[in-house]
């Protein structure tokens, strides 16, 4: 009979999924860190094979009941679990009765493992992972490609109660949901394959205020859907409409066609330098998904009142929300909401947009139709819309209400209150620098750096100001901007700078150039990641900075 | 014959001013600082004999042509001229000569000064020293008072270059513009007596969610203008409007009465930890420089519309200038601006007001009538409004133009372009600790600290969150906040909050509470306020920092 060992708060996501890992019957993990976060471990499920299968290195381990310590090789990285491991045998009619949340059981190839433990901390959310309870997992990992990685296959194997009986192996059966992806320029830096991630080199940011289409940077969350555009339709209904529907050509033919220029940003934007502080589940997005085009579609107001909403009127409506034909297994779409009023003010410019940068939309930006609500985050300006639904509550969509909300330093994945978060709509006021790029050797003859990069704000407010500092922000020197918009209030598009920067004069050889963007509302970047810092890894806004080498 | 000198550009009004102040014929002043600031200054005008009046202690003056070093025993300070210097005694009409820009002569009481050099170095611009030139600047000190200090006077007698002949005096025949003040509240901090500007102290602030309005911060530009309330009319004219004139009896009874709640900020608002940095010329607000009321008047829109303004048609109009009662001695009267669309879009809570927390404003906020611009800087509120004009260009008054904006932190006073920032307009988020105040002893033995204080942003963000340390940002905790507006678009009222932050185990007595809020469009506070500084101190908004004494 084992002690009795107390449920883990560890600090953050990896220090949970590794002390999980490892953590056996008759073993509990010793945790690293301050003294009050060395909590034992309930035991989870795993054997100690898993364990060592995990391929973490070597970890100390302590057996409860003797509290005698012992070094635990394990074996090295990327060592995975090839062979059954010696467990029972148990037949899927048996698994299938685990599928409530006091005790969930999934399968993956031919191992059966009860995730019990784990459903509270799954970076997907609790009712994602259990769409699969009782069943097989292989088909949601063939959708959510993220969990295709030796780290989170060991974590899996540490919950391993046995193995599936006959031989069973779902994996074979799985057909590929990601199979119909269009071609993407090479020069693309792809994050994650499938679901497909990449941002647009740095480099290549800067050299236009219009960034081309193919070099945008894509977020998607799930797979391509494949559309006929002669068969597309768009519905719209919800509080004070009448329920519509409209065709591409509707769309093109009935309403009038607007064009603007709006930068697009992931939220997760910059999470690498939060990454490199304390690890972050997530996209691992360097300064490069962040993109301005010029888009041109219909306003949706236009569209709204097409279908009966009068702004005279107080409608109950307090949302706009928007479901695109990206789906998942279930058929559960993707989906997100903007506040109703960001649709309707005077001059707001929110598009269903058909074209970019003078072209029909690409497959990877949401052919035929998408959001383009400017000056709003990323993940609202829904792509491939099918719907759209005036409401009083906003999207109850996971992206909208699980994901992409940050919060506090110390506020933990496993015990975050997703509702003490708004979700984000405006971003921050933020900037990066492109060039140089990290690790350049530069040449300090000319006794001055020059520097590019962007800056943008969300909320329509205009870039007022770049400051580009060579020796910690003892000095500042102010960035000549692309474009001069300090009065404006519709600022949707992102301003590109540059800075001739003076080296200073006690160099070792050695910089960090650091940039620093101010709005129109005077908010500026704070000075380092830490004070932004959030489990979720989004909204980094941190001064940039980049180390160059300096050469004579 | 003096060697040449040249004119210097010291860093910073400080330094510019106590270097013109010391500086006399034949001597130069050896400035500290780093190398490269140690230029010669052109010599003025004065004598040594004022050099010696100004009281400055004692500092290290050059003669030029020996580059001879000895130490000036200055008096002490505050020992201010006496008696008139043997210097060239000047008439009247000879000095009234002195008034363009190449040749700037003025007169205080006896004194004749040749302040040409000073000109683009004056805090209040160049223009308005222009208004003396040739005569009395007297009459302008008495409305200025902010000059009747030892430091000041003894700058003014740097420029001396006579007396004035026959004894003339001005200072008797100025009347005091300032001898209608109304009474105040004693718990207000008097920062400046005339005109007058005091604010409420921290511990008071966090008591309520309203401010008492005899407590409210008061920022007032010049005399409180004695209004009759029967004889008031508001003047409303400008692009797209018939000209109207409204009686305070109109006001209150042609059109709808609103109540908001909203609070106020002075853009110099914790200007004082930006003075502990470098020096600024400006008033010395802590953090007590913002308060909390609601107010009742009518709304603007309708107003305008009553004008005859419609919102459907795009008029010229961009701006609504606002012109208060108070005014100089030339009858230039304070203005601002604020743009149309924060007037006219649905929601806008823009109010002429004429009641605060119940009861009718008092003299000091702008009795009969002023303006409540929610989410909007303090200046742009004009008090006893006078009139409303709509136009394409935004108010040309200086504390529109060249006041209330902030720059890159190497932007120095005397070379300021101030076309390059916008008129501050929503300001940034900002937080700070009310409870405890510095250097509090506090004590230890709870284990942790209650800490209270306020968080509000411009533009109608609402507060979502306030992180406060005490362990130098090692580890935050989340403040309980007054209200959970997290969803709001028209947060017009600031967010008071507490949070008991544990004591650090490692304390050495001595601590330094942080606080930082975040708004709903994710934008924080700066880390220091080194990277926000600027020459006129306003809208720091960098984390707000409070030392406190542990005792157990």
């Amino acid at each position: 009979m084992l002690s009795r060992l107390y449920r883990a708060l560890p600090n953050g996501t990896r220090a949970s999924q590794n002390a999980a890992l490892i953590v056996s019957r008759g073993y509990a993990i010793q945790t690293a860190g301050k003294p009050d976060r060395q909590h034992q471990w309930q035991l989870a499920v795993s054997t100690l094979a898993a364990v060592f299968a995990a391929g973490l290195g070597s970890l100390v381990l302590v057996q409860p009941e003797t509290s005698h310590c012992e070094e635990a090789k394990l074996a090295s990285a990327g060592q995975t679990q090839k062979s059954k491991p010696p467990l029972p045998e148990f037949h899927q009619e048996d698994i299938a009765k685990h599928n409530r949340k006091d005790s969930v059981w999934v399968t993956y190839k031919d191992g059966v493992y009860d995730v019990t433990e784990f459903l509270e901390m799954h970076p997907g959310g609790a009712s994602r992972l259990m769409l699969a309870a009782g069943g097989a997992i292989d088909p949601f990992w063939a959708m959510y490609q993220q969990h295709q990685n030796d780290e989170i296959k060991s974590l899996l194997e540490g919950y391993r109660i046995g193995n599936l009986a006959g031989g069973q192996d779902m994996s074979q059966q799985v057909a590929d949901p990601y199979s119909n992806e269009p071609k993407r320029h090479p020069a693309l830096l792809v994050r994650q394959a499938k679901p497909f991630n990449a941002e647009t080199p740095a480099e290549l940011l800067t050299s236009k205020l219009y960034t081309p289409s193919d070099l945008f940077y894509v977020r998607n969350h799930l797979p391509v859907p494949l559309i006929d555009p002669a068969a597309y339709t768009l519905r719209i209904e919800g509080e004070g409409l009448r329920t519509i529907e409209l065709s591409l050509k509707d769309l093109k033919t009935k309403f009038k066609r607007h064009t603007i220029s709006a930068t697009l940003q992931c939220a997760g934007n910059r999470r690498t330098e939060m990454q490199q502080l304390k690890d972050i589940k997530g996209t691992t997005w360097a300064a490069g998904a962040i993109g301005n085009a010029e888009w041109s579609g219909v306003n949706l107001k236009d569209v709204l009142e097409f279908a009966g909403l009068d702004d005279k009127i107080d409608t109950e409506a307090q949302h706009v929300q928007f479901e695109g034909l990206d789906s998942d297994m279930e058929g559960v779409c993707y989906g997100a909401s903007i506040p109703i009023e960001k649709a309707l003010f005077k001059g707001a410019d929110v598009l269903l947009a058909y074209e970019m940068n003078g072209r029909p939309l690409s497959k990877d930006h949401g052919f035929p139709v998408r959001v383009i609500a400017p000056g709003i985050v990323g993940a609202r300006n829904v792509k491939w819309l099918s719907r759209i639904i005036t409401s009083k509550e906003e999207s109850q969509s996971h992206w909208q209400q699980q994901d992409y909300k940050a919060f506090s330093p110390d506020t933990e994945a496993d015990s975050v209150n997703w509702d003490s978060a708004p979700a984000i709509q405006e971003p921050n006021v933020t900037s990066a620098i492109c060039e140089p790029c990290n690790d350049a050797a530069i040449s300090s003859s000319g006794g001055t750096i020059p520097v590019k990069g962007f800056a943008y704000s969300g909320g329509g407010h205009a870039i007022i100001r770049v400051d580009v500092s060579a020796d910690q922000g003892k000095s500042w020197s102010v960035a000549e901007l692309s474009s001069v918009a300090s009065r404006r209030s519709r600022a949707w598009s992102w301003t590109l700078w540059q800075a001739d920067v003076p080296v200073p004069k006690d160099h070792q050889g050695s910089i960090e150039i650091i940039c620093k963007a101010t709005d129109n509302a005077y908010n500026t970047q704070p000075d380092n990641v830490a004070g932004v810092w959030n489990f979720r890894g989004v909204l980094n806004n941190a001064w940039h900075r980049v180390q160059v080498q300096l050469e004579e």
